[in-house]
């Protein structure tokens, strides 16, 4: 029952969420965004064999099995997971990498043990300042190098889940079963499928994905000298109309969502002049930590004609969300504001 | 990946969702309680065909279509949906009905139109006291009695919510596809799946689902005495351990849910030695109105046996959820603590 995703590459596999879909607070497991490096394990893992291994800068190492996350206190939280590169394609200037639309994000209920009560266990040296995860996808394309990322302890300690459930049911193969880690707030490229292996450093890792891609830097700068991309940009998108939809004069109901990653959404204000003026819209559904806020908008055009509808996003803490994103070479972050063309007609 | 609804009647469909998924704040809408008086239209309903009339005590009788919906002010809101009839076979007398254990009650996010903006639609006449909801199901047995019910109007206009979306997906078809009512906080009883009509009225709509059940009365007495049923009663569930389990000694990991409709709990206790002492739980997951809260609590017997675990809720008016429900003829609204007994053995 839900729309196909628009699939961009097979393999790896990397396709997005219809905006169609993205009209709700929770997005199905079946229609959430897929972006992978690897190839996903096949046949899917046996959780019987498979299991994690807690390592490194810690006092005692510890392997875990999956019986042994499911006895340890489960949290249960909603996150708002984005692909680093998503909005890429609405970058006025091009920039390398898969052509996301708006699709690569979606909201989910996650259920699994926070990455904490797990180092709690295995105890940390003092040395401890990094934690780096490792899946058991397959490296894929020529150089066959794994995808490993690594995170500041802070946020493991903090805000990091060990997820095994997906909106209510145990984590789909697609989305990393039998457990991956979510770093709340921050994008998908610090969130590892398949997790089989943590390694807790004194320096961050060390290896392509972490030194040559997701990283923000500019033309003619070293990819080690831009800044590691980690939270999710304040953003706001227009779900509902679509992009180049005709529509028939009258009430127009105009639905969107926002989001900040860590940081809550205050307002989203809509224009239906490219910016001229803005009108205040309304919250819908859920308020949770590390959610999206759905918002909606009766729009009630007066005259038929070509529209350019915006929505600017901010925050609790004042920013707002720029009408340009700052261009990088590698497209990250792009949070500006989308010019969204609609023709309004005599129904 | 849900485990299997226990099926308690075919025509109609009556089947409760296994303890094991109720684990999650979001229940899926695959292993969502059904509870049915007449059979499911069949084939699914045609949405370019299907519309919603609403009519009776408005100053303009108005029918909408499937888009006229679509195109209204938007709202969604988690929900904790719960039959009537949830825990009946838990009474210590028994009660007549399906014999549903903890089953009958799931929690979804739910996107549609508030029947408030209907119903400024369509005008309110001075008469208009009460909301009648007929749907498109079969009426089955020898009675061949349609399934109307009828709200107060307060409740209609303040939170009662026409539903065509759950969990982010297209309602389906064995939830009312394509739209339900859903009274926000009220049993199941209470929100009409395969909505097609909506008679507003001057008085309760008189009838056998009105009338005979869904009133909470004592032998002796006519249905017609009782009190209609409403609101969730105020209660908590064990989900993990299962009733009857037989555990290693060591650390359990104990799971909950705990609801009471309109109201919000303050917290849940838990015992594991049938009540003499009481130690706090704590929550986890989401916290929405109308929605249950779901706990954990870390439980380490120090010594194998046998064990009386109770969970007991209290909600933010200082209400304590009853050691054992008042008893009526039909067993509605048990909401009495469970017994749940479990071994421990040494490991």
């Amino acid at each position: 029952m839900t729309d196909a995703k628009r699939v961009m590459t097979v393999k790896p596999r990397n396709a997005e969420t219809p905006a169609t879909q993205l009209r709700s607070w929770l997005t199905p497991n079946d229609a959430f965004f897929e972006r992978n490096q690897g190839l996903q394990p096949d046949p899917p893992i046996d959780v019987e064999t498979w299991s994690l291994r807690i390592e490194g800068e810690v006092v005692t190492p510890h392997t875990f099995s999956y019986a042994d996350l499911l006895g340890m206190p489960k949290d249960t939280v909603a996150n708002t997971l984005e692909c680093s590169g998503n909005s890429r394609s609405l970058l006025k200037s091009k920039a390398a990498g898969n052509p996301w639309t708006i699709g690569g994000v979606g909201n989910a209920v996650w259920g699994g043990v926070a990455l904490r009560h797990l180092l709690e266990r295995v105890g940390l040296k003092a040395s401890a300042k990094h934690v780096a995860f490792e899946g058991l996808d397959t490296p894929t394309g020529k150089a066959q190098i794994k995808f490993i990322r690594s995170i500041p302890l802070a946020k493991a300690l903090d805000a990091t889940l060990l997820a095994y459930e997906m909106n209510g049911e145990p984590l789909p193969p697609a989305h990393g079963f039998p457990l991956r880690s979510l770093a709340l707030g921050w994008t998908g490229a610090n969130c590892v499928k398949w997790l089989h292996r943590i390694r807790v450093l004194a320096h961050p890792h060390e290896g392509f994905f972490m030194d040559k891609v997701y990283r923000v830097f500019q033309k003619g700068m070293a990819p080690e000298e831009g800044t590691v991309v980690t939270g999710l940009t304040l953003k706001s998108i227009i779900t509902q109309p679509l992009d180049g939809d005709q529509l028939p004069l009258g009430e127009i109901l105009v639905l969107g969502a926002a989001y900040a990653g860590e940081l809550e959404i205050a307002d989203v204000a809509f224009s239906s002049d490219n910016g001229r003026s803005w009108q205040p819209t309304e919250f819908i559904g859920p308020r949770e930590p590390f959610s999206w806020r759905q918002w909606r908008h009766i729009w009630r055009p007066t005259a038929p004609g070509d529209y350019t509808l915006l929505a600017r996003a901010s925050a609790v803490d004042g920013r707002r969300q720029p009408m340009d994103a700052d261009w990088n070479v590698l497209g990250y972050g792009n949070n500006g504001v989308h010019e969204h063309g609609v023709r309004v007609h005599i129904g």
